[in-house]
């Protein structure tokens, strides 16, 4: 099995802490608007921001994951959500700038949630789900808590960037490229797309005929 | 603790293909009559394939589960969420024919279940409540990710069925039995309790008494 | 890493199978008011009763968990189901002495989540937060699954006390103190300050501004 000599150096955890502390924002903007209290400000935070990661560590068993043995992981969803409960109408009016740091944050965690699952040995398809699951599942975990349908079901493009870029993650890979240069063509695929769909209001498509088969 | 030798033959991988694309079926349905889009329904069409072995093989320890290992088992529910997809007025109408195609993949589903836990040592009452959970957890993610309490809640008899099975392939093992025909048995049973469950409308009891305690 | 050799004594596991049962009666009395059946007043029951500590095993990666692995675990939460599904008008009427047994539920799981976690390496402020996951965790899922946000969401306070139970244990056996005062101490804490805020009706902070951010 596959496994790439790579620290984590100083610029990637930045970037995953980053991609968690926006992540955080969108679930803890979800609690205030829903008028729930701190506590679940703070929980739909963590939940937004490691929900995907968890997700994706139990499923290949890397437990416990990554995000319980390091203090770090944990104090930026926390830092994400007392931001929003305080700052919350400032944060509001930034939502479509908070929209393009989310993208960014999907970019990072759909190639490192591949990468992970290739190194604890799954194949390439299911490689490349993971990523996926790993970008999207904490929104869908948000959702669920929420009390609402996950917002990645409704119509607008936010999983195929994710599975784009973890496939082009996955295949560079297996391959044989090396891993910084494949990391980066991952995540811009990803993030082009899902910044594409942004701007040109781009939707999925929804099923033909009679919706009450 | 128990091993019994038996490859995994043709057949037995057949079952469980044909288990997991029924049950995919009914989770693209519901994604359809939600007019959610082509990815909500190919997540529904997963979660409700895989959902309940992925549940079951993260308590028991058994991971990445056999889903996430073998591609076979993801492009199952991809093929049916794409026939879902374009088809879903002519599977609409065939619906009651899919609920017997479901009750197939629920008494394939709580055996195999129940097996796998005994196989990695859990005890008799365990494992037959995870050969239940097999069996109808991956249409419990579903409705909660669909927004909706899950129909197995709903007073149709769809859990005992599958608790019923499960419970004698394993009462059949540990009495020393030969696998297969004790297999056989406890999917018979689920399968004719749950088909005439269906065809005399079964309810399970309700509670009596103020509802409003 | 640290590992006490404190055997599960018997009292230990009272306490334990006390706080299954009453958990599980907060959910099967959800069941019993949304009118479910039979099948869903056991499940939320099982889900309630089991669903934190369910959580925090897999998250640790103790699989299978502690209660697929000893059926009295299982069996409260099927008594608990079963009495309140018959008995459920009497139950209602004495529900405020059941959130008393529920506060001491709580007491007790945010302690023993938390020295599990400890016991499995995790570093002392994952292991408060999963502390506080098994006391809040069960009570979680019931609400998904019945298809309401989390009354733990609710400006009620309920996982503050968790936390903060959970927080003295770990802080107690980080400085060395030996675990059955420390555990004594962190269940008091927990429960004290559950019982003083249903006595006084003390709320969790919540935003202010405007919500429609």
């Amino acid at each position: 099995m596959p496994h790439w000599d790579l620290e984590p150096t100083t610029l990637l955890v930045v970037l995953d802490l980053v991609g968690i502390f926006v992540f955080a924002i969108s679930g803890a903007l979800v609690a205030v608007r829903k008028e729930l209290d701190l506590f679940a400000v703070l929980v739909l935070a963590g939940t937004t921001g490691l929900g995907g990661g968890f997700l994706r560590d139990v499923l290949i068993g890397a437990t416990p994951p990554a995000a319980l043995a390091d203090w770090r992981y944990l104090l930026a969803p926390v830092g994400a959500g007392l931001v929003t409960f305080y700052f919350h109408p400032t944060l509001g009016r930034l939502e479509r700038r908070v929209t393009v740091f989310d993208a960014f944050g999907l970019a990072v965690f759909c190639v490192a949630g591949a990468v992970k699952a290739l190194e604890y040995g799954l194949g390439p398809l299911p490689a490349a789900l993971l990523g996926m699951v790993t970008g999207i599942g904490g929104g869908m975990v948000r959702d669920v808590l929420a009390g609402r349908v996950p917002v990645v079901f409704r119509g607008e493009l936010y999983a195929t960037p994710a599975l784009a870029g973890a496939g082009v993650a996955v295949v560079g890979l297996e391959l044989g490229a090396p891993l910084l240069p494949v990391a980066v063509a991952g995540a811009a695929v990803c993030l082009v797309w899902r910044l594409l769909a942004l701007w040109r209001n781009w939707q999925a498509p929804k099923p033909t005929g009679p919706a009450s088969v």
